[in-house]
């Protein structure tokens, strides 16, 4: 390709909403061009970035067995609602109506739409496993999309729909795809974290992210020293130590408290420590029930293991008036302590307890009253709990379960597994093949994502410097960047160069300006970030042949016309 | 692929809607399944063919130097609404908003996604011309959708979109992308012809087709017996004869005329040819305004040509009532003589004659009354035209501009290609490039189609036989259809020859199936269409080896072991 003809050339001046490395690189140096904010034109050249991505996750999905397949990109809205997902998704989801008035989703994921096509078919035990795979256009529509391709409204995504005879069948195609996306990610220059996750809005018990470490990463996540563990940090696990579970109860107290309504000015009215304090956060969840949220001071609560722990799909914090008319408490001083006594009977209320509330005897805390705090307070005894179980957040230096201590890591997720077992084969009728013993039973099924843009965002925020992104070469819209310099001689070196690679198959991107200084050719290539440069010009040629440079290099040398293809081909060929 | 693992099996019950040769045979033999009217699933059968369609084009155009990218789906509407498209597309645009408030266009067609792409650039005489492609997914809203992948609400189209310094540069362009598509249809199989036709809802002033002769073909064309011109039957030229144009003219009279109300009432009551009689036909236009089309009576109205004429972008017929109260005329005996004099004068009414009235002297038709009719009729002298010009449909036999013979056919429009000139630069700001002397000028433009999913309905409709498709072999799913048949030694032996053909690149799908009877295998191999299939039987073997046999040849032979490869690999290598 000549870069005279290239659409999409370098540019200086890109917008101010540009902060990420990865979203200003792509933007400068010509891959992709914004639409309207979050949609983006992928231009030539991050095309051929896409492309390649797409070639590598198709190779090793067909190698695991996979099957390419597509379904429509408009989901008729009946599927959506046939699993309560029209309103319960985690982004919102895009409808449209067409002219006959037939309702449809703009496709976020496609459970729904491949269990429907399953239940078209006789399906026997035979025909399983089978793992379907499909590359679409997925639409988000996310309030604020920022960071260039890292968070989209619009996207193409990798996602691959699994059915298996039952959990064990299940696992094993887990597995192939947990190594299968370690594989993928390698390939592309990525070394990945596979980080237990949230399930979300897909549905199912587990799932897991591949991270990629970034200081940008919107995804925090735990591991453990010795590597056997990694989790979100919505879902990470840990150890806690008792505290002071030997002392002896003593009588609970109430006592006069004028103080300010944070966890500080209850450490500093009683000169007690944090940890001995009760934490009390009051939610109203989707369903109208107040949820009061009991833990140890020094503890967070965490959102999303509160909701898996009463079934909540959202949570929301009540209102400071609702607090005192409906709950009869006082923000600040809320306490378990006697508070379904008192409240107004028309109010469900769900006491939640952290299983750090063992941890501790004798906390103190709020009493349900301006500047009233109780002493000595005891779960069991002065309360009970409905539902108790671990609502608290994870922190560095914590223990695992396991004894390792854990470190905090930011990420950025470029792919996700998750096991949804039965949940969309309950929901939806039919989603059944006939086994073994000639019975119907319902599909154990996975589903397995990667966004291709995102993908290739974090690849340029981990492989770039300050002049530019650095492509692996398994993935870079071209082999070669061939910049010519200088008078006929050099142009038409250059020409049968060109014609030379590309007949030995090298992809080859010649910068053949003639109106275009050394330094902004030079600048353009670092800028672009093709894994290898070479120069022709008057002064290369005086020294007997090119300049051969890699991108990831400080030093150049001169190769002669006989030893350059043997010498690009030497790179080209790393690529796996 | 072993074929007890491929998702989407042959079946033999399909919806009775399947009337079409494709559409029957790419449900029952598994390439396709119907999500809801007009939305398919293309299923990895379908899939390994839409890719290997994708590959050729996308190779052609890369030939043709064309560069591809994409553009997201959702266009945003101030594009549309820029280019007054929003209402007057030929194709009932699809609209959505997100929770922002921001209004979208499912795209059907990109002209201002690409415009609007290439202004945010500075772009110069030296970048051009660019040709600009991608493959993505796009809407329509049809109220009817049916015939399969033929008529379709939600396809993968390729389009591609030029822009040149003017429109000198663009013909070499439009003729490239000419000669592109006809070797793109023909490594597919497919003959096609370049076909005039009408540039609808796109803009500009020409465009062509590219069609495949087919009875069940949506569009009608001419062609003339020397082959030298093509047109759809909307535009379709042809040369007129005069008739009687040297005889006097005779007094206009008006006479009582008791009878019915269609063309041929007229010719029985005065037993005058039918050539003779004036035809007219009132319609209403978008802008409100009467036009009352004349012509010869041996002609019909071609309203394409019409609108092109009147500038109007919709036509329907006006209501009798408005042709009695508004027109002050008669359903069944109107007459362009005295009309303008009469009608209501809040009427705006359009005479538009036909050239072909230019042909006979001294016409008949109605008077403007019930029952009352004119004899004697002559343009010019009894009444005026506001617009004359060719508005009549061509028919076989009518000599062609050129003199040589019209004759009709029907046929699959593939692929198409536009100029579009100056429409969309025009009506899109700062749609410019800085041209050699300095100046801004505005692009001169061309775009160009190809429906992937009609395309390979078409190769269907074409080649297949009553026992199902026959595939050409650049674009079958597989080379080869592997069938095992009884004992162990045919297994192992087509084990062998299954991983030993994949080995060298020949792509096979086998038929491993123990439940299965050879006539099922055969009647799915038939069905499916692979252009080569090898039978490893426990007969075959005692032959001395394997049955080999071509999916559009009756002739089987037995192939031994050493040679089959080479067999093999003749009939692939044929692909282009």
């Amino acid at each position: 390709m000549k870069y005279s003809k290239l659409f999409g050339k370098t540019s200086k001046t890109i917008s101010k909403d540009a902060t990420m490395v990865s979203h200003k690189l792509l933007l400068q140096a010509g891959y992709i061009a914004e639409s309207v904010a979050g949609r983006y034109f992928i231009l030539p050249l991050g095309m051929r970035v896409q492309d390649k991505i797409m070639e590598i996750i198709e190779e090793e999905m067909d190698r695991a067995g996979a099957q390419k397949m597509i379904s429509p990109i408009l989901h008729p809205l009946e599927l959506w609602k046939e699993t309560n997902r029209t309103n319960t998704t985690g982004f919102e989801l895009m409808k449209v109506k067409d002219r006959r008035g037939a309702e449809f989703a703009l496709g976020g994921t496609a459970e729904e739409m491949f269990v429907d096509v399953f239940r078209k078919y006789n399906m026997s035990y035979k025909d399983l496993p089978c793992n379907i795979y499909q590359f679409s256009t997925k639409f988000r529509d996310e309030m604020r999309a920022r960071g260039g391709l890292l968070r989209v409204r619009e996207f193409v995504m990798k996602d691959a729909y699994s059915f298996d005879r039952d959990e064990e069948s299940f696992k094993l195609e887990y597995q192939k795809m947990a190594e299968t996306y370690t594989r993928i990610f390698e390939r592309m220059g990525l070394k990945t974290t596979m980080v237990l996750a949230d399930n979300g809005y897909i549905g199912g018990e587990y799932c897991h992210e591949f991270v990629v470490d970034s200081e940008i990463g919107e995804s925090t996540y735990f591991v453990t020293e010795d590597g056997s563990y990694a989790a979100h940090e919505e879902v990470a696990e840990f150890a806690l130590e008792d505290i002071n579970v030997d002392e002896e109860m003593k009588p609970l107290q109430v006592i006069d408290a004028v103080r300010g309504t944070t966890m500080e000015d209850g450490v500093k009215l009683h000169g007690l420590p944090m940890h001995m304090q009760i934490k009390d956060v009051m939610y109203k969840d989707d369903k109208g029930r107040y949820i009061l949220a009991v833990l140890r001071g020094d503890l967070d609560v965490n959102e999303v293991k509160l909701s898996h722990l009463t079934g909540s799909i959202t949570l929301e914090h009540a209102s400071e008036e609702d607090i005192r008319t409906l709950l009869k408490s006082e923000p600040g001083f809320i306490s378990p302590v006697g508070m379904k006594e008192n409240m107004d009977s028309s109010v469900e209320l769900l006491i939640v307890a952290d299983r750090s509330l063992r941890t501790i005897k004798n906390a103190y805390g709020g009493a349900n009253a301006l500047n009233k705090d109780s002493l000595n307070v005891n779960i069991d005894r002065d309360y009970k709990a409905d539902l108790e179980g671990d609502i608290a957040f994870a922190r560095e230096g914590f223990k695992s379960i396991s004894g390792s201590k854990l470190i905090a890591r930011k990420g950025i997720e470029v792919g996700n597994i998750f096991q949804l077992g039965y949940h969309y084969s309950n929901l939806m009728k039919n989603a059944e093949f006939v086994d073994v013993d000639g019975k119907k039973k319902k599909y154990y099924m996975g589903c397995y994502g990667i966004g291709i843009g995102r993908t290739m965002a974090a690849v340029v925020e981990i492989m770039s410097d300050e002049k530019g992104i650095v492509w692996p070469i398994g993935i870079s819209p071209y082999h070669v960047h061939l910049i010519t310099l200088g008078s006929q001689d050099a142009v038409s070196k250059s020409d049968a160069l060109y014609n030379n690679l590309i007949e030995n198959g090298v992809e080859v991107l010649w910068d053949e300006r003639e109106d275009v200084s050394a330094g902004a050719k030079f600048a353009d290539a670092d800028l672009i970030g093709i894994p290898i440069r070479i120069v022709v010009s008057d002064r290369s040629l005086e020294k007997g042949g090119y300049e051969f440079k890699e991108r990831n290099s400080d030093t150049a040398e001169i190769v002669n016309e006989g030893d350059i293809l043997g010498k690009v081909m030497g790179v080209v060929n790393k690529s796996l």
